[in-house]
């Protein structure tokens, strides 16, 4: 471990923003990747503004000291994890919405926005923003940026990254970047919006963030289905989404997800069922003609119930089922690996088998629920990690799920990020001219590597 | 002007690839950018496959040789006009359709794919390829993807990123680098994809691309508005967005391009405005809604007459009407400088508005036509260029164009490029760190400059 003497650091920053506190830095040194190595920071940060970020950063590159930014470390891949002798960069306190443009439909927020309050103050406009990670209640827009997330209504509306007209970025020198505009359109030079977007905060550190807004969408109106056999489930996402309709929502929990569901809260979800699926349609009129005709779909490939939900009330109580599985499976009281492979969807039938196969061949429960419609899914190896033997067979299933969405198609991360967890895998996923371009543009804007350094690229 | 030997080349390649006649140079040395310098090329590849484009690039790197990449060389910014001792690397005929993957709804295809047959091949499968720029029946896929081309449908859609999941691109030394994927989300590394699109050829070549389809929409309804008023045809755009519309089209057109599109074919539009609406829904039973409701917005903001189209084939006409601006001011018989300012909504009263006091202090006329919903216009200044003092003088006309678009906080190109035109421009929009850092990426991923230098970059 290399020591760094941050006093000079101190020296730079106005009071009460550099702590160091052993108590506060274990607090703060790791995001919610479980089995991902953590180190011991040298200090952490509490940023107040763009100038906060950027006299840490000159320092930083002054000093060749690694600097992890971090959001709400509601992360899943240990991308904002400390790293030895690090300073943790903490955007939390920088929670301003600074506008919300009702005319050209845009919020201009700081980075640590807590996602659920940017898209609850943009209701009340009558406004609407899309983006709605699972960890929507505590992660912040920045961490949404860095990461690219996703969530349930990306089926429709689209990635966090699709929302993102511009952004304050502070380089790891410490110069501070404008990219992208507040405008509907624009191709003024290289994206570098985009090249932002989902860099895990290894190309620069995001002060401010432009986003797009949409006119409020009308109130969903909410199905669920139930399967005896999970591949109906998945040829009926296929089929529905055949047909040209694009639900708000299209979410897949498998038996074990809805049984553990079922333990918080007993929605009365019939038994022996292997898979649900749960679909919205927020177009209003037309709403129930989508519905319906999920209906029919979904009772021509094998369904054995379907409900049609008529009340908002009861369909935002299914919906809270959805969004409970995470809560649900921490419940079970065995470690967890959680997976994020996304596949092309007519081969969504082939991962809910392959992952049975895998959970057997390990000998480890393999849970499973996710945003079927997109083809990405979340894969939960569930298990004992005070049996070491066992730990070791969970990881094995988590790597072969991996392969198995390369295998079929897919990508090793559909919306959680690479971080620290998946970044042996990346290299997999690329080619050799991709991660040699990814190299070279990581060491042209961050020559002494210095921003997140080993995290994403391997 | 460099010598290039191109004997060498010529061996690397199949038969018929390479062509230096000097006729056939000449013909393929300019794209449609008016006042652009084009220089003298030293040859033409066509390139049949992804080797031949591989091929030029290893040997225009060891041999340090320009390379221009081309399309239909439909573009508007000079990007694809020949340099001094350069090899053309023309696309066009890698022109096959890979793969139209209905269940998938994406299809594969080469660059030199002409956008209008791809959209007629997938609405044949009963799919859509929003993207649609007015060079749609000439322009192709690649030359799309290197501008990221824009069109009348991006108020609703969005622009051609917005439909690219993957590439394959030749890296300045003739590597080939797959980037993206075939699912619906993916967030594995630096989007490799969108820095690659815009980037006009100066970053890599595009040799395939998949990009994202949607299922068909409802045949759209249309309605124009004409307005005494040119201010109040912008607060009827800014008004009817405002109340949460999403119209498939939005377009502006000024008298003067009223009165030329008359010329070729005569639409009984009423004289005596000063600009007219166009606009479309594409929502199905829901479109007549939309447009009474636009119709309310617009007499409310002062529009003289407002006509709902009742048949499919009359809005064709009135499409036709629109997409026959360009060939309109062409027959003006005079030369065009043809700009593409995109401003936030709230400003095209301002920008209407300089664009006529620009014309008149600088005595040239100035036309427009555009994208009104994403405030994304097309002032037009013809001039007579047999007139050198006139010809600054539109020359200094277009420039504080663009100024103007600046200073209203918009971006000197919403959908055109920068190419060569607008370089210099470039270097205004951007801030020094975003300029530093477009040149590091640039460096980085082409260090001996050979691709498309001079564009893009001041």
């Amino acid at each position: 471990m290399s020591i760094t003497d941050v006093r000079g650091l101190r020296e730079l920053l106005p009071e009460g923003r550099v702590f160091d506190d052993p108590d506060v830095l274990a607090a703060h040194s790791r995001d919610r990747a479980t089995f991902c190595p953590a180190g011991t920071p040298a200090a952490l940060v509490r940023a107040r503004d763009t100038g906060d970020v950027a006299a840490v950063l000159r320092w930083a590159h002054a000093h060749r000291v690694p600097v992890v930014p971090q959001g709400a470390r509601s992360g899943l891949s240990g991308a904002a994890n400390a790293l030895d002798g690090c300073v943790l960069l903490s955007l939390e306190k920088m929670d301003a919405i600074l506008d919300i443009d009702v005319d050209e439909q845009l919020a201009v927020v700081q980075p640590g926005v807590v996602n659920g309050v940017l898209a609850a103050a943009v209701a009340e406009k009558g406004l609407f923003y899309p983006p709605d990670p699972g960890s929507r209640s505590i992660s912040t827009i920045g961490g949404n940026v860095s990461t690219n997330a996703g969530g349930m209504c990306c089926v429709k509306y689209g990635v966090t990254g699709d929302f993102v007209r511009g952004l304050e970025v502070v380089l790891a020198d410490g110069r501070v970047m404008r990219t992208g505009r507040r405008t509907a359109k624009g191709v003024a030079g290289y994206d570098l919006t985009r090249l932002m977007v989902g860099a895990e905060g290894t190309l620069g550190v995001v002060t401010e963030v432009t986003v797009a807004l949409r006119p409020a969408s009308a109130q969903p109106l909410t199905a669920v289905a139930f399967f005896p056999r999970v591949a109906d489930s998945a040829r009926t996402v296929s089929g529905y989404l055949a047909e040209g309709h694009r639900p708000s929502v299209l979410e897949f929990m498998d038996a074990s997800s809805v049984a553990a569901v079922q333990q918080i809260v007993d929605l009365g979800f019939p038994d022996g069922m292997a898979a649900m699926l749960l679909v919205q349609s927020d177009r209003g009129d037309e709403a129930p003609a989508d519905l319906a005709a999920f209906e029919k779909v979904a009772h021509a490939r094998g369904a054995a119930e379907v409900v049609v939900s008529d009340s908002a009330a009861e369909g935002e109580m299914l919906m809270q089922a959805r969004r409970l599985v995470g809560d649900a499976h921490e419940k079970l009281g065995k470690a967890l690996l959680i997976d994020d492979v996304c596949v092309p969807r007519r081969h969504l039938v082939d991962l809910v088998d392959g992952m049975e196969r895998i959970a057997e061949e390990n000998r480890v429960q393999v849970l499973c629920s996710g945003h079927a419609g997109d083809g990405n899914m979340h894969p939960v190896v569930a298990f004992d990690d005070s049996d070491a033997e066992e730990t070791e067979r969970a990881q094995r299933a988590f790597d072969a799920i991996m392969q198995l969405g390369l295998d079929l198609g897919g990508t090793i991360t559909g919306e959680h990020g690479v971080g620290q967890l998946k970044r042996a895998w990346l290299g997999r996923e690329l080619d050799e001219a991709g991660l040699w371009a990814s190299r070279a543009i990581k060491d042209a804007l961050d020559p002494h590597h210095i921003l997140n350094p080993t995290r994403v690229l391997p």
